[in-house]
């Protein structure tokens, strides 16, 4: 089963080193939301369960699908599934974004059994577009311009969140997210074993605080996945710096809304996905 | 807010150098379940919503509460919550895992606002032995177990998973989880921006082959977090290597559930954390 979809998404960004810049081609891990229905006979209805909508890499849907409805506990064993199948009747920019477990007949779908909740209501869309749209609507205030970034204060962020990371220190195994103002100065620093709940949490103590987040840089410890990125441009902070990769999508959304994000932040080097260096 | 939680969790293990091997005090991180309860008025009753449960590490929690409903946008900025607090009116061992966003009486919760369904029923309550015994009722066979494992078979896993990473060559942004039968040859190989989606997609792909699981290993590039813990018990794998560090409640569920656990697996070491060596 192919969806016709990439799993790398080429881009053009800046490559900062000490010595200086230059334009590259790069490319990213595509990320693009995926609905997983449920539903019994060859044809979609109004029946259909919509299961949930997971942040994904296109490829092996119908794997991603099974294995899914198995490890969650939805279904006993894969012969409860007759076939998955990319479903046709989608938006033009929805294909492949969107694909159909059909049950044998005689498996009901026992809700009881799902540990988690995964239930979406996917009413806006599942594509890059409308996931970008989405976090335009959550955000109470257009992004104030970070404007050209010093790559000299760039490069310093990770070596100043070292001494703080006291749990990364004393076990190997957890996430970080900062906030620096435009000086460089750490203001706040939290961890999580979650990516999310680090940044989360991060800007829960901003709020907490009452700061002003307009003129600040969010460092995270990890990659620049979109629901990381999309945290950031509702949290108003116009600027993110990612340790790791970002994806397609992280980039694409940093771009429409303006939020300058850097990636790959690491000794010294780094790369400019969007905004003005 | 203190949950009187600990963000570390000690815990005896073995690490395995290719001198030998020696018992070893390690520190994890931990993981718990939180969950964030929305409701009006100062007093818990029974029109409150259960709105959402995550896996974190305890501390800042009412942070992580507050950032949460706001980067979500379920709430438009912070004065809309009164307090946060920690729920006293649980059960002993989910103490500290419950707390409660106040919202001020004239802000009214419009779940057309959620732009993901984080709505769960927590009726099987939010501990870490809740959590575990949820697993159990998941799994549909006891892991066939291990035995002793060969630390020479161990290190040479990553080795082989190198040359299959192909998104992460061209990219260097992506998760990879990989199924290696018991005399160490690569099966399966799958990649995805999402860590349980590369786990969900290598476990569809052996359920698709009808492959025999229950003599094999899975192997993940990031961390052991209990949600892909969980995956790989229900999966019946019997053997999990992590090239990252495991959480606290993931070694308690290998444990309990008879899975080989090995964690930090890199340059020809690693750490046994469940299992025999």
């Amino acid at each position: 089963m192919s969806t016709g979809r990439s799993s790398v998404s080429p881009i053009r960004m800046r490559r900062v080193v000490p010595e200086g810049c230059t334009e590259a081609d790069d490319l990213l891990v595509t990320e693009e939301p995926l609905e997983i229905r449920l539903g019994h006979g060859p044809v979609e209805d109004r029946r259909e369960i919509r299961l949930s909508v997971t942040m994904r890499t296109p490829g092996h849907d119908g794997e991603l699908a099974l294995g899914f409805l198995f490890t969650e506990g939805l279904i006993a064993s894969a012969d409860e599934v007759v076939r998955v199948t990319v479903c046709a009747n989608v938006k033009e920019e929805e294909r492949g974004n969107v694909v159909r477990a059909e049950l044998r007949p005689d498996v009901a779908v026992d809700p009881s059994r799902w540990q988690r909740n995964f239930y979406v209501t996917s009413s806006c869309g599942v594509c890059g577009k409308s996931s970008i749209e989405a976090v335009q609507v959550l955000r109470q205030h257009p992004l104030r311009p970070w404007g050209a970034i010093e790559p000299a204060l760039i490069r310093t962020l990770t070596d100043r969140i070292g001494e703080a990371q006291t749990v990364f220190r004393r076990t190997g195994g957890i996430h970080a997210a900062a906030i620096f103002n435009r000086a460089g100065e750490l203001l706040l620093l939290r961890e999580d074993v979650g990516r999310h709940n680090a940044v989360d949490k991060v800007i829960g103590a901003a709020l907490h605080t009452g700061m002003d987040r307009t003129d600040h840089i969010l460092l995270v410890s990890g990659r620049a996945g979109f629901e990381l990125v999309q945290k950031c441009v509702v949290a108003g902070i116009p600027l993110m710096a990612a340790v790791g990769a970002p994806s397609s999508l992280a980039v694409r959304l940093a771009r429409e809304s303006g939020l300058t994000l850097v990636g790959f932040l690491r000794e010294g080097r780094f790369n400019l996905y969007a905004g003005e260096l």
